[in-house]
């Protein structure tokens, strides 16, 4: 048995749910369930770009597989299947059991099977493929919404981003508030179950990955139509109790990625649903803005004035 | 636009042929036909491990996808989708400009779509997932050979192996035979038409991406079952008239990946139906031995001598 054939039996390979075929073939095979269609999505991770080298390595399997499952829950899928593509380094066992009891805990907890994939030697880098399933022709897409639609997200967008700038000594939180907004950063909850709720609620439907005004722009462009999000109705209270440095808080929630809460657009006959919705799942929904004709992402005041706005999210090249 | 979007929208979006949505949403989404499962397959091509660093990127947008849809194939699937994740050094238009044409000419020889991915900055790396539909429980596995089965293997296997120990200057070929060995070791043909062809006459099939002999080791351990390969009846005469060096031939065709040749076990009764098929593809396939009961791979002569074995195959972390 090779290095690689070992490393991927040790680590990696664990019963199946309802994969027709996993591990250890030229290829996984899978069935969807009838009526359905798959939603796919790949996403790349790489040490320094996506995370800090010296991340926890069991954090990291979480996140690696969480950000995929975002994409999913994204579309209202319900994720079911994933692969995993590594390029290590070397080959570290106690760093890869660690890295794969992160990466399975998340899969455990959002009922997902490991079917296949690839190791390789090289620069560390982390490539996960999710499938979900999907009603067919029900997928919430980014073009949906409609004018009067209220904007919606999910859970305290930005607190990942505080704790990225904490990381980077560029702010200073206090205790608890630092082990959450880091856990944020490190160990995001895809809203999975919120997705899948949003199905015939929703119109439009993005995860907030590069930042609340970038990823709005997505859906609004796509829509063609314009975002109109009112900053009162922002959830900063979050954020502030958990930093005193006022910029950094509105930097955060505004253009910072990495949370992956769900936005979405609804009409508002469906205000009453969401909100029961936000209390069966226990988590914060906040109707944030509205969707108009025209274009672009605009921040207005109280009084429906434009508000500057800074850097309005993450450049992958920038 | 952010320079990320820009690149995708240049080089990478296509119109579909069969996705319900592609690129530009959280997801691509397709419909799986009825009565079909999917078989997926991942793969990581890392600069420096799998390709040379000045590969003809045309060549190696070719290689990312060709390698994926061996792997498809050497299930009897049909290749139908792929995702592309690429971590790129910088933005090069012109490179990327290659690579992508060489990605869509093997994605339009095979008829498939890509339908979203991923780019990013960090070291070259390319991460390809592709799936491929076949009838429900009819994927040809590794697991499937019988005792009296025949061993076959498609093409001229060895080729790529050859092309690479001449770039990298340990043998010397001559024009036509370099030029020939190294389109194999850059542009391999994916056997899409003979995998899916092969449906009802291979009882386990694997393409030989690691080296023949290893190759086959994991079909006879899958199996339960030995592998005796004849050395007499291995297609020698290609190498030999391509190169002089006894020696790097014989490693070339016992032990070189890279060629991805389907290597398959069928009943003698599947004789003339593989001869036909032969014919009608235009592509050799040779009988090179038998499966027996036992385990392992042996190497015997014309007397059923056993013979001694080098080097069995490329391990990835050697």
């Amino acid at each position: 048995m090779t290095p690689e054939f070992d490393l991927i039996r040790r680590h990696f390979v664990r019963p199946m749910r309802a994969a027709a075929l996993g591990p250890g073939d030229d290829c996984a095979v899978v069935a969807p369930s009838p009526g359905h269609e798959l939603a796919i999505t790949s996403d790349m991770l790489v040490a320094g770009t996506h995370f800090l080298p010296d991340t926890d390595p069991r954090r990291l399997g979480w996140k690696a597989l969480a950000v995929n499952l975002s994409d999913v829950a994204a579309m209202g899928a319900v994720p079911r299947w994933v692969t995993l593509a590594l390029s290590l380094p070397q080959i570290d066992h106690d760093w890869l059991a660690a890295f794969a009891a992160g990466f399975f805990d998340c899969a455990d907890t959002f009922g997902v099977d490991l079917i296949g994939g690839d190791t390789t030697r090289g620069p560390l880098n982390l490539c996960v493929t999710a499938f979900g399933e999907v009603a067919a022709g029900r997928a919430i897409r980014r073009s949906g919404a409609r004018v009067g639609d209220g904007i919606w997200v999910s859970g305290q967008p930005g607190r990942a981003a505080l704790g990225l700038a904490d990381l980077l000594g560029k702010v200073r939180l206090h205790g608890s508030a630092h082990d959450d907004c880091v856990a944020a950063l490190e160990e995001p909850q895809p809203r999975v179950a919120l997705g899948a709720a949003l199905q015939g609620l929703a119109t439009a439907m993005i995860d907030v990955s590069d930042g609340l005004l970038a990823d709005l722009g997505h859906i609004a462009h796509a829509s063609g139509l314009g975002a109109v999000v009112d900053d009162a109705a922002l959830p900063w209270a979050p954020l502030h109790a958990a930093c005193t440095d006022g910029k950094a808080v509105r930097d955060a929630l505004l253009a910072g990625g990495d949370d992956y809460e769900l936005l979405f657009c609804a009409p508002p006959e469906a205000d009453d649903a969401l909100a029961a919705l936000s209390m069966r799942l226990a988590l914060p929904l906040t109707r944030i803005g509205a969707m108009q004709s025209g274009d672009g992402v605009r921040l207005v005041d109280a009084a429906g004035a434009e508000l500057p706005v800074g850097r309005r999210g993450y450049d992958h090249f920038a």
